[in-house]
């Protein structure tokens, strides 16, 4: 899949590509500079739901990074979203810090969502998921991501507690964010553009770029974050392009 | 697989099929003793790994049951088999209740080890885990089971977690407790006997059955512990018979 040669939207992944932990990627501060100042769209999309889009925003700014809040598509977004569409009350398995912009469980709950519970994802907390599921109620889940990279190093991301929880109860679970289409065609339908006219930034093979290739989005893969030398030769996911940072992707993008 | 006419040994499985959680199930306690007259040989065949042999031991009797310690077999017991047939050293995440009898983690470990922890399956100690497994050591697990019959529901079992961290970390763990082949080989190699002189009785269609039968042990599926309804059409594993409860196991195998 070719780079388009004038996007009009990029969209961009934030830990592993802006950031790693609480520190900018060297370059991605005046990089980021300079995309906003040519003009194309730019949408920041996150699995991340272990803190509130507030947060995570504050948390950009300190690095200097100037992004709004309206700019930023967060999973549990596309979760809240997923139940009005369906009509469902939900059991969270969620992180408490994003409690307050989900609001509570159900007492009658018809669905279990999960989002990065971290150290939430306790015995009792997981068990009493699994028994709503073999009630069954559906399995819902915000991401499914392996890991991620900490300042410490590559941790566990909350993937392994959903394909768990699939595992003993024999349901599959629903992911709504990314790689989810329909989690990256709510983007491009909010922006209003088609998927050829977009382009996706990430540091996941399978889920940023996975993600958005399968629904005709090119896909350039930064190796930073949890990038690793095999993604460079996947035989499943073929990226748009592969450059060494943010710097360097919106470099290819705004200098050719 | 027919059901050998005259068996020399029945291998047994315990939960869900003796007891459900503290309490015998109906009639075993007298079929149990009915077998021992028989004089066929007999062993207990258990994935458990939240408490040590003699605890095991000790509420089986409570209940009634006169059982030995040497005839258990532990999953556990397996893994540490293992562990020196490998000449490995192990980071072990598993119940403390068991440390006593396995040992403690050593400083170098060459291999990580995963019992059920239970309660202690944090996202803490599954981390440490799978940061392990990620610096290439192997990955062992005593079971993999999905889920077992408490008293108060269905509960969570380890193989939620050893699936977790197989998904995460990309590596597939070695099972050393039923269903692997080593483990019924092991138990048939102690007896001195063939596979087609022994009878399985369990209530798991997967773990039980089609683990024993694999190795060529005809098994008797029981309608208790976490028995399914739908266990009795499952196109994968086809038990010799499947029966009532135990005692119902204990009066085909005799009263033929």
């Amino acid at each position: 899949m070719p780079l388009p040669p004038h996007p009009k939207a990029v969209l961009i992944d934030l830990a592993g590509v802006l950031h790693v932990g609480d520190e900018a990627v060297p370059g991605a501060v005046s990089a980021l500079q300079r995309l906003q100042a040519s003009g194309i769209a730019l949408r920041y999309l996150t699995n991340t739901s272990r803190t509130p889009r507030a947060t995570i925003v504050g948390k950009l700014r300190r690095m200097g990074f100037a992004i709004e809040e309206s700019e930023v598509f967060t999973a549990p977004m596309a979760a809240v979203e997923y139940l009005r569409a369906h009509g469902l009350a939900p059991h969270w398995l969620v992180h408490p810090d994003i409690v307050p912009e989900l609001g509570p469980s159900a007492m009658q709950p018809t669905a279990v969502v999960l989002g990065d519970a971290a150290h939430f994802f306790t015995f009792e907390s997981l068990n009493t998921a699994f028994r709503f599921v073999m009630r069954g109620l559906p399995l819902i889940a915000v991401a499914k991501n392996r890991y991620f990279k900490e300042p410490d190093g590559l941790t566990l991301d909350m993937g392994a507690f959903v394909i768990g929880l699939e595992f003993s109860s024999g349901v599959t679970a629903t992911i709504v964010g990314k790689p989810a289409p329909d989690y990256f065609n709510g983007v491009l339908a909010q922006l209003g553009i088609a998927a050829g006219e977009a382009v996706m930034i990430g540091d996941d093979l399978t889920d940023d770029i996975g993600g958005a290739q399968a629904v005709g989005i090119a896909g350039m893969l930064v190796r930073t974050g949890k990038f690793r030398p095999q993604d460079e030769h996947d035989e499943r996911v073929q990226p748009a392009a592969i450059v060494d940072d943010f710097e360097a992707a919106v470099r290819a993008l705004l200098d050719d």
